[in-house]
This record gives structure tokens, C-alpha cells and sequence, in this order.
């Protein structure tokens, strides 16, 4: 099934204690494409400037990612710099510059307007809404993911968006801000009466945990010897999960589940080298060497 | 097989958002026995006051548990107290009061001498090792639980003492204090070199993590829609998992999987309710629901 996602595509500074990079790519919807893309087609909508050459745009040369929504505006791209701490469990941005990406207003081709399953990254909630409004049916599987800046400034917005998403994915102090609700169950019974029926959160390096008004389902993070750069984790998760879920085409239990899966073999990948070099080359048979890894990890016999 | 714990039984003051208790048995012993009592024997090596009446000893009774080595000294019972903040993420030690517990010198009865499985609970590194020395033959199954006041000031007999040790069961500061490593899958490295070929990092909320020299196992904490008192989770979680060992008497690795299920299974039930109010009464029925809960909550095919 066809899966579109709006979001950010940018230019990210990183500084780990393994390293430093002045440029890289980066952007939920870049993480997300590429990781989505190991499963399905993507077509991307998001603003670039004039920064934004051939070099950028060939990293996602040779996938299954359509750039035709991905537009060009006058100006330098949205940048990003941060800086993790020595065991990088804390991260403080140095520069935010939205440049371009200030007066983005999503528009879809109109090879997109077809589209079934629907990632609304981490934007204003006014713009996830419009995305929403332009696609001519509706949609199968729509996904969202928001922060504390929404919640605070923008709660009526985001209300509005929730109504039609499917499944929100969030973080454990997110979904505590959404709900005014510490205990993360009760929590959920909230999110469910704005909307989505299911909700993932996601807790970084405790993993993530899914709450369905049928089920529940908890995935831990992959324990990894090293983790080079932690950027664009929780994109790349969300890449995964609606890839996954997005070439099967359903939201049965199992497809779920295993979404929950694929997000965390994306995530873990992720981190292993900087930006979003890692997913860029990642192979299928390392996917699934890694969804076995997780069988084996979580897997007992009662008898 | 047969099990033996030592370390402390208590009385404890708590304050949680739910209420209120003044004195309530605790102590890891207390919490360990009871728990571990619902798969195998018990034996207990500790030290209460005069202050332990029979009404506290019948907290024990009707439960396969043996008090034969739990010593009655002059003076008062070994006292904590302490409250949780709002939503129970973190507790404020008020009072602790080590009394009769000052001058304990475990002495194991002649009937304990046998034990093939030993559980030494978090106390003086130098007594878990004479435990040791006690028993007759060496046991087939050694646990060890410690804190960083041990790990700062007796880090040479904690040494001594894990030389000994086949599981250590120890918290994630705790392993990074222990090891000076910051990544848990190194840090184990480092607790191999020291003795114990298997250890249990129990992380709270997050759930815990078996690191073994041959493979690694997650369980997640079970989601709970109210906790009512977090006091005692890790000691139960650290009875059903040597209980539930101790009762099959083998270190395979499905067995070692099931430990860290039925461990989670008794941390999650502990905290249902005040003190050891819950695993006391706890039924083997509900034992075995909530472990296919667990299996519920992580389960999940390829294909």
C-alpha cells in the first residue's frame, strides 16, 4: 500500500562522544522514509532551500522514495545542531533554524491524493489536519506523532488532528503531558476517547510499548555494545512500524504486533553509525537477522 | 531443592499516595521468603528483636517456610521508613534504624547446612561470604544481591564474595557503579571476569534484563493501572525468580527464561497492595494467570 509522509527533511550538526558532523541529512521524514522504504514505497512530502543539492537528494536515490512532493523554496533548509552528553542519555540542542520550513504549507501532488496509510511527523497540528483534508478517501492507517511544544501550544489543533489519526506515537513524558495522567493504562483509556485506538509509546532505550484497546504489547530496546548516535531513533521506529504496516495493509493484532518489531529493529539499526547512514545501506536479511535476535530475546516457553 | 535466604526481616513505616502504614513486616528476607515460598521450601537466616511477636510470625505460617534460623536478639527489630513521592518514581528514606540488625552474625542451624540453593540478600558482603563457609557442600545455586553503600565501602570483600556467586541480581546504577561501564552488554563483561555467569539487571518500571554469557533475555515490567506500594518489588522479583529455580534445581537456559517471568510475575503482584500483603495470600492460580499475561504482553511471530 502507498505510504506518505510529511515531516521535516533538514540538515542536522551532531555532536556524540564518538564523533562530530557539521552537516549531515536529517529530519523525521528523512529517518522515516528511508527506514520505511525497506517495506514499501514512500512518497515524501516536506521543504528543502536551495542548500538542499544533488548530494542530499541521491541519498535517496536507488529506494523505493518518491520525491516528487518534496518542494523547493528560496532559502536555506531547516538545520538542527545538538550535542549528547558522555553517555548520551541527554541531549541539548545548540541551534534550531526553521528557515524554509517556517512557512511550509503541505501540498500533495496529485499522485499522492491516492494515498492509504499516512505518517503526520512531528509538525504543527494545523498542517498534519491539512494533509489530512487534501487526500481524496480515507485513508486505512494514519499514524501521528507530536511533542510537548504542540500539546502546550497548540492542544485545540492537535484535539482536531487526533479525531482522525489511528495510532498515535509518542513518548512516556508526552503521553503523561497529553492526558494529565501519570499512569500510562489510564492514560491510554484518555487517548482513546480523542481519537486513536492505538497508542504507541515510545521510551527510547526502556523500548516501547503499545496499547491497544484489545492488547497490549511491550518491545524492549535492542541491547547494542555501542551506540554511535542516537538521532532520528524514534523516526526511524516510526519508519519501520508504518512500513511494516503499510505493505500488509492491515491493522489485524498480529501485523501490530510485528510492526512494534520492525519500528525496533529500524531504531536500533539506526543508531549504530551517524545520521542516517546506517538505514541508508541497511539489507533485508539484516532486518530479519534482527527481528530474530528480538524473537530470541523475549522469547520463553511457560512449559 | 532446597532454598536459603538471608538478610534482613523488618519492620517498616510507609507513606504512599494511597495511605499510610506504621509498622507492616518487611525486609528483603520477609519479602523474599514469601515469595519464593509459593515453588519451593524456604529457609531463613536473620535476626529480628523482641519486638517480633507471634503476630508478625504468623505472617509466615501455613507457608512452607522455616524460621528455625531466624534469631531472636535483645532490643528492637531492624526499622525503615520511608515515602514515595507523587506518582512512586522515587522514595525518601525518612528513618533507618538498624538495631538488633547492627551485631547480626548469621549462624545457619544444622538442618540449613545442606542447602543447595542460597539466596544472599543485600546486607555486609562479609557475612553473605560466611553463609558461604557455612554450608556443608557447595550449592548448586548461589544469588546475590548488593547496593552501592556495599559496592563503595567493602568493594574487596563484595569481590571476594561474587567469586562465589552464579547470578547477580543488582539494579542498573548498580551495575554501572560495580563495573565502571556505562553500557549494560559491558559492563557484563566485566561481572563474568568477577564470578557470575548470569546477570539479572532488575530497572523498576522498565522491566528487567538477563545477561548471560551464552544469550540475552527482556522481560518488561507489567503494566499495572495502580501501584500501591513499590516497597519490595526487586525482593520479590528475586523470590519467585530463585524460588521457581530452586524448585526445577537446574541453571538451563529455559529455566533461566521462566526465573525471570515468575520473578516478574511476584515484583508485579508486591506492589499491588501495602507491604507483603499480596504475595502472602497470593494463589498458585493467579501465579500462572499472570505469567501467561507476560507471555500475552511480548509474544509475537514472523510470519
Amino acid at each position: 500500500m502507498s505510504l506518505l509522509v510529511v515531516g521535516s527533511v533538514a540538515f542536522d550538526a551532531l555532536e556524540t562522544p564518538h564523533g562530530k558532523v557539521d552537516r549531515t541529512l536529517g529530519g523525521a521524514a528523512s529517518y522515516f522514509a528511508l527506514a520505511a522504504s525497506h517495506f514499501t514505497p514512500v512518497r515524501v512530502v516536506a521543504v528543502v532551500g536551495d542548500d538542499f543539492t544533488d548530494e542530499y537528494r541521491a541519498i535517496f536515490k536507488g529506494r523505493p522514495i518518491d520525491l516528487s512532493g518534496l518542494e523547493r523554496a528560496a532559502g536555506k533548509s531547516f538545520f538542527w545542531s545538538g550535542r549528547y552528553n558522555a553517555n548520551m542519555s541527554e541531549r541539548t540542542t545548540l541551534v534550531t533554524e526553521l528557515n524554509v520550513f517556517a512557512n511550509f504549507k503541505p501540498i500533495l501532488p496529485p499522485d499522492y491524493l491516492n494515498s492509504s496509510s499516512i505518517f503526520l511527523a512531528n509538525i504543527d497540528p494545523s498542517l498534519q489536519l491539512s494533509v489530512l483534508k487534501q487526500v481524496r478517501r480515507k485513508p486505512k492507517i494514519v499514524g501521528l506523532d507530536t511533542m510537548n511544544y504542540w500539546i502546550e501550544r497548540a492542544p485545540k489543533e492537535l484535539r482536531e488532528t487526533l479525531k482522525h489519526t489511528d495510532i498515535l506515537m509518542i513518548n512516556d513524558e508526552e503521553t503523561r503531558q497529553l492526558t494529565g495522567e501519570h499512569n500510562l493504562l489510564r492514560a491510554a483509556q484518555r487517548v482513546f476517547k480523542m481519537g486513536p485506538k492505538t497508542l504507541v509509546i515510545k521510551k527510547g532505550e526502556h523500548g516501547a510499548l503499545m496499547i491497544h484497546d484489545k492488547f497490549l504489547f511491550s518491545v524492549p530496546a535492542f541491547p547494542l555494545e555501542e551506540v554511535f548516535d542516537p538521532t532520528g531513533a524514534g523516526d526511524s521506529f516510526a519508519g519501520g512500524f508504518m512500513g511494516y504496516l503499510a505493505s500488509t495493509g492491515s491493522l489485524s493484532e498480529h501485523n501490530l504486533r510485528r510492526a512494534m518489531v520492525y519500528g525496533s529493529v529500524l531504531g536500533s539499526y539506526a543508531v549504530e553509525r551517524f545520521g542516517v547512514e546506517r538505514i541508508t545501506k541497511l539489507k533485508r536479511k539484516e532486518i530479519n537477522s534482527r527481528a530474530r535476535h528480538f524473537l530470541n530475546l523475549t522469547s520463553f516457553k511457560l512449559q
